[in-house]
């Protein structure tokens, strides 16, 4: 997983049928070599902009849905406490 | 997943059997360090060249199309919406 | 995998229901070009702080589970002997 | 997806027994951030040195196969046409 | 895949029940920008150090492995020919 900060919600009413409802947040990574890298990644715990998520990649993601057809490769799976520092 | 922009198609006559019909797209990531990386990623929902989509990688790529063995591992999921800015 | 060595705890207090109970590690890359690349990595075999362990990342991470379907992608497998030297 | 150059044949007579008879092949990714990454990918359509072809990986190569337990993470699954420009 | 020349041995006494007995090998990545980059790769097919291999990632290393839940992310599945040029 990676350390990201939530940065902006993705609006996109054109998507795939299965992707309905599902809320898309634009993070960015936190530290080391891949800081400021962007990714898009599916939320369903709620995480709000400016909060540090950990963010899980590939088919991993998918284990966040109720199914496994839906066609997400990045997924927020925990919010990173306030007071942890890293 | 990512966000990209769509900037060419690509073409290929010889390829895999279960490709035939479906329709590759060039993009290029927006934004952050990997700004500039080209993909090719298969399209099933109308992105036309110039748009900003959302772009799913691996094995969830799989899960836009109607049957999992076709050998694609980049599809758009989504057209990002004109006025989001981010 | 990578060699990598542990720098962190990370807490997350929210989370996936499926996460609860399982301890996450913050670890950095340890040599070549991905030097200084940080990951989040579950641990179930007790890796501590300023070792060096083994990460397997991907769908793999998750056989380190019993069972499939947590959303992790990253995973300690193994600790690095200490009179290794590469 | 990426688009790549083929560059030369890859021969390895001590292999995976799954392996054998399988055409190895280097190519060079084209364009973009990632231009120069080496790669070996498995050839089973024909493609020729000096071609531009599309490489999937991951998961995904191994659908270009008659069975799924081919120890293979990239497949050149088509052949992009001389007069596409991109 | 990748090229990739193996340039020492990884000894983890503390590691995952299921990974006792596989040999781990410390690699790095041969040509293109990706050269210098480690990876540690589990070793089935005898690969020497100095010696130039081919390393599979991802899920597919997992078919080198005689059953399914291994924790490996990569393997050499090929042993390149010393006249081999590249």
């Amino acid at each position: 997983m990676i350390a990201a900060k939530v940065i902006d919600n993705i609006w996109a009413t054109r998507k795939a049928e299965s992707l309905i409802g599902l809320k898309f947040m634009l993070v960015e990574v936190l530290g080391g070599i891949d800081a400021g890298r962007l990714m898009i990644a599916a939320d369903t715990i709620g995480a709000g902009i400016g909060e540090r998520v950990v963010v899980c990649t590939g088919s991993s993601a998918r284990k966040m849905m109720n199914q496994d057809d839906v066609p997400i490769d990045a997924a927020i799976v925990g919010i990173i406490d306030e007071d942890c520092t890293f």
